[in-house]
């Protein structure tokens, strides 16, 4: 179940372990994008992102047994490092599938973590399924990145402080990959102000939830690439997307430049390092994609994890 | 006069039209140091700098007939943005003297600000003179960049919100150019917490204030160059430096390569932009510059204007 109940008990439960993350607001954006604007800034998060919500949500919710035999899971970074901090937090072991390509950071704060990390291939597509066949063998329990109530609510927390922060917004923009952050920031959100108009943003080149909405049923999108790592699931989840579908208005597409744009705009006017996955809804603010009568809008910042690389690339 | 009382007055007068920053902290951070650290944000300051503090606390102390002959200053950056932020704000002109060679950003964000810039060789170094030259012909009215009562008071708000938030400190760094900010924010700290042990810090190539202080009296450095731009001035001001002498345990200096390694862990941790300037405290403690008997330190990150280029060559 995902309501506004869950989402309060999460935050009940994960209260100490997760920042309250702060709020910001920049006249500078305001002005550019000429609406106003309140940054949910989970890019100060523990461990650099939202994740760490719906991972110590879901660990906090097992059972002393289950933490003897430990927590998989698999993700492309933040979910990785958001679950092997919950799990160090417990003192329970962690086993984290990752993508060979992932960011070099993700990967070394994974293992900081104290997590074993095991790699697979990107191409190969089958993290899901080493992460089960892991559970398996070991009778580890697994910590799904979206498709699990449990995350969900905890990721909806963030959306609950938002509106509290922040109580009269007339839009929400937030990333969404496989949809857990949208489901419960959104439910928590139109829990609080029924009224609010919802929109998940997500690359342009992985759309799999835009086609998705439009088409009324989950549709596999091709592999492709975007500087959003953490943005490229293929199709959405199977307890997000009805949420999705009650709770959206609209799905938002960026671009990779236009996701840059926005980096250079937070980092430079905001001083905030904010990665490409957590800059989309402010990308799609600065290239005017939300209908015109919005005037107040809440923009989920979801993760500050960027490599050097990355990073430099992003500043040309 | 600077004292408890006119920092108070300071802070009232500027209320509501800077910001009260966060306080951040960091367990990567306190991890790597070995003490308990509280940043004070100024990099999240209106104009991105502290200056705006003492700007405001100068300018609205002016009276409506000197509004309307406008204000003066002469700065290397973020004083330049702060008094042209100030001046806007009441309605005034200003008339910025900055060097040729001032980071781009904070020409174009003092421009930005409605501000005239009068550009000078920063050799020359008769920007002080330039800038009195431009009073006497226009009954401007000088805002000078720390040797003033009013400034002075007014950067030392940020010292006093960062007692308010972090009241048991055992030290406080404070970047250190002219001595503005180190001035007030001492004051403002010793008040509070006689105990508190104050280390403004500087460049090691412009350490002026250093050998001043070993001195016992303001001595003359050569022009030399380093990363932390904001921080080059040859002498200590009139006014600060008495402060300094009194409220100084010892004066710490950092390398430009020491600088750059605190602000790419402030931003790739912190997630925080902050300026070579403003990352001189950040800098000293993670070379472990402080005596090892200090837990818990306060660090002003005194401002976060950074260029392109600039950025470009400290992720390096």
């Amino acid at each position: 179940m995902l309501n506004l109940t869950t989402i309060q008990e999460a935050r009940q439960r994960i209260a100490g372990r997760v920042h309250r993350t702060p709020v910001f607001t920049s006249r500078a954006f305001d002005e550019a994008v000429g609406c106003r604007v309140f940054f949910k800034c989970e890019n100060l998060q523990r461990a650099g992102a939202f994740k760490a919500r719906g991972a110590m949500n879901k660990i906090l919710s097992l059972t002393n047994e289950e933490h003897g035999r430990g927590v998989v899971a698999f993700s492309s970074g933040n979910h990785a490092q958001a679950v092997a901090l919950a799990a160090r937090d417990v003192g329970a072991k962690a086993t984290i599938v990752m993508p060979q390509d992932a960011p070099r950071a993700k990967l070394a704060a994974t293992r900081g973590y104290g997590a074993e990390v095991v790699l697979v291939e990107r191409a190969n597509n089958n993290r899901e399924q080493v992460a089960r066949e892991i559970c398996e063998r070991t009778g580890g329990v697994l910590v799904p990145p979206y498709d699990d109530y449990l995350v969900m609510a905890g990721q909806g927390t963030a959306g609950l402080e938002l509106l509290e922060d922040a109580p009269d917004l007339d839009a929400l923009l937030v990333p969404c990959s496989g949809g857990g952050l949208f489901a419960g920031a959104s439910v928590a959100a139109k829990a609080w102000r029924p009224e609010i108009r919802c929109f998940p943003v997500e690359p342009a080149t992985a759309n799999d939830t835009q086609q998705s909405f439009a088409a009324g049923e989950r549709l596999a999108t091709p592999l492709s690439p975007s500087i959003a790592d953490g943005l490229l699931v293929q199709t959405p989840g199977v307890l997000t997307f009805p949420v999705t579908r009650q709770n959206a208005e609209q799905v938002l597409t960026v671009t990779d430049d236009e996701i840059r744009a926005a980096m250079r705009f937070l980092l430079y006017r905001l001083k905030l390092l904010v990665e490409p996955s957590g800059a989309v809804g402010a990308a799609a603010l600065l290239r005017g994609k939300l209908p015109p009568d919005i005037k107040t809008a809440g923009v989920i910042l979801s993760g500050g994890n960027v490599d050097a690389e990355m990073l430099a690339s992003c500043l040309n």
